[in-house]
């Protein structure tokens, strides 16, 4: 069924190749790493000069700045199969979970078919269709502060639209809700590998739930994570898929060759180390708690403030007059408010130190 | 005439809105930068452990690689725009000149549509053109050593069948050679803006050449360059195109938002300080002089050594196996060679550092 999926100009497709990566020369014919030269990359043999002045220490740590790092991402793939509980090859590696949306789009998306999400969502997934000559249509979300869709609702709009794929966010941007993972099987069940799922768990350890158990039983689901929400990591831009061996097999056919660089997976790697994820664990319980407290605290000041499964919080503020109102007053005192383009008159709030929190609030109290 | 080229979804397209940048918030609002709190991004609080341990000067320089970074990457727009004597508006940047390709590939190539290239050429422009449902023609080179092509001979394949795009590595790669700036601008001329150019200038700075002065005359020109190869940043993952203003503004609306990270970018900006340029430069010349000696050294080891404007040489080994079993052999010692897939019995050689090319050539000599 996934071959169907597949768009055929990437059944036909052969990748950009490299020679072996540095790794695996010195596996293979049983060298010290140190010892291998590229000739083969057209990069500087020199380091640049700001680099090895100002990090010193990390610099033993990574990949020489001025090569390009292995392109198979081979040992971050292993320490993503582990915290994952797959197998490596199930994990296709990007710069942030926004070019593996893109990746996704190309591995299913053909000029003028048509792919299906429940909105209001990120737009991202709607611009990456769209880049692909492909239409999406959105399913409504129910009212708040659940912002419900079945998978009833998904899977007949998907079926009587002959969707090749369907977006999902879950935990969703902007409303901070989730579709169980019952539901998930419930639309994999329907679909019946008719067209393929895509769901992007970016906020999915603060969830602390994901339909990463369903892959190994459907070809047609593909996980998005990423490290830039929970693993500290937004400025190194890295991400993963998790899927199938196969599915992933395909969507690397359409990876770019070598998008993240040589730190970030170093720093990918590390945020993996069982000490790096324990402290995240604690962090995401921190942060869960202090949620508990500033969502109650924002209600006070705010029209309302809806249940959140995520690190976020949407609110109600009032009309998109005294939105924009109140988020310059925010503005003038140094706190950036999101205003998601598609829920005029709230806002998506991040939640961050309490500190920081007190600030917003006090802000908000002050514009009452 | 630009309009013309530019797909209508891309003419309809609203870009991913991000909130204002950090700096553009402190600029407007008289704020100290490091004041400001994002609650916009959803991002973590906190940063990775690691990082605040082993990045501790580093850390200073860079924004906080636990948020996003300033997506319109204006600071380095303007540091490029100084190197590259042109306006900020006029760069767009991505992660690495691959990036970059996509990039192109989606503003002008709708399904069905061709494109146009000079062959034997990196195949990356082929892979993106082929992901957005297009058609790559490849107008053959002329022999060896010139491995030429005409404006002529390119405008009339691209006119004939329509074609929306021509694609030029220049200097080309595998082949180490250019075609003049002038070809370029007769190429230019004779196309009368029916179809885009753009001209992969990955190793400029070592031809010394480039087409970057023709920019300012023709909207349908676009360079892309990158800090992969004499910029010692292979590792980083930054590149960019420079076009004109309006150019420039069709590529940033199909511009992932925010694919370079937050370490990649202060690199880079520290790359184009004047004190790295001109150790840039130095290098530069280095490697130039380097590759003379080392040609010759080749030339006695190979059937024969091109010339070249670049960082690398193209030398023809012999029949296709005994180029796998050298390769082979050089491999055992721990040096990596490119074996063009569309050369066979040639490899492409990355001049490197003097002690490593003479590693090189010991293999080769012993291998005779």
């Amino acid at each position: 069924m996934l071959h169907k999926l597949v768009r055929p100009v990437v059944q036909d497709f052969t990748p950009y190749q490299w020679e072996l990566s540095t790794a695996e020369v010195a596996r293979r014919y049983n060298l010290d790493p140190g010892q291998i030269v590229r000739f083969d990359t057209n990069t500087s043999p020199f380091l640049p000069i700001e680099f090895s002045q100002q990090l010193p220490e990390y610099g033993r740590a990574v990949p020489r700045v001025n090569e390009y790092g292995d392109a198979s991402y081979a040992g971050l793939s292993q320490d993503l199969a582990e915290y994952h509980n797959c197998q490596p090859e199930q994990v296709v590696i990007g710069a942030g979970a926004d070019e593996l949306v893109d990746m996704v789009a190309k591995l299913f998306l053909n000029n003028g078919e048509v792919a299906v999400t429940a909105g209001p969502t990120y737009p991202v997934y709607a611009l990456a269709t769209e880049l692909m000559g492909a239409q999406m249509l959105e399913v409504p979300r129910g009212p708040a502060p659940d912002f419900g869709v079945t998978a009833a609702q998904l899977a007949e709009v998907a079926l009587a639209h002959n969707a090749k794929l369907i977006w999902l966010c879950n935990p969703n941007n902007p409303t901070a809700t989730a579709i169980p993972v019952a539901a998930i099987e419930e639309l994999l069940e329907r679909l019946d590998g008719r067209a393929a799922v895509a769901i992007d768990e970016a906020y999915a350890e603060f969830w602390q739930q994901s339909a990463l158990p369903l892959v190994s039983r459907y070809s047609n689901l593909l996980i998005i994570r990423t490290f830039s929400k929970a693993f500290s990591l937004a400025g190194a831009r890295v991400g993963c898929v998790i899927a199938q061996a196969e599915t992933a097999a395909y969507l690397n056919r359409v990876r770019p060759p070598n998008s993240v660089g040589n730190l970030s997976v170093v720093m990918a790697r590390q945020a993996l180390q069982p000490a790096a994820v324990a402290e995240m664990r604690r962090r995401v319980e921190l942060i869960l708690a202090e949620k508990a407290r500033f969502s109650t605290a924002l209600a006070q000041e705010c029209e309302a403030v809806y249940p959140s499964v995520a690190n976020f919080v949407l609110a109600r503020i009032g009309s998109p007059e005294q939105a924009d109102k109140l988020a310059l007053a925010l503005l003038e005192k140094g706190l950036v408010v999101r205003r998601p383009g598609s829920m005029p008159g709230h806002f998506r709030i991040t939640v961050r130190l309490p500190e920081e929190n007190a600030r917003f609030l006090e802000v908000l109290a002050s514009n009452r």
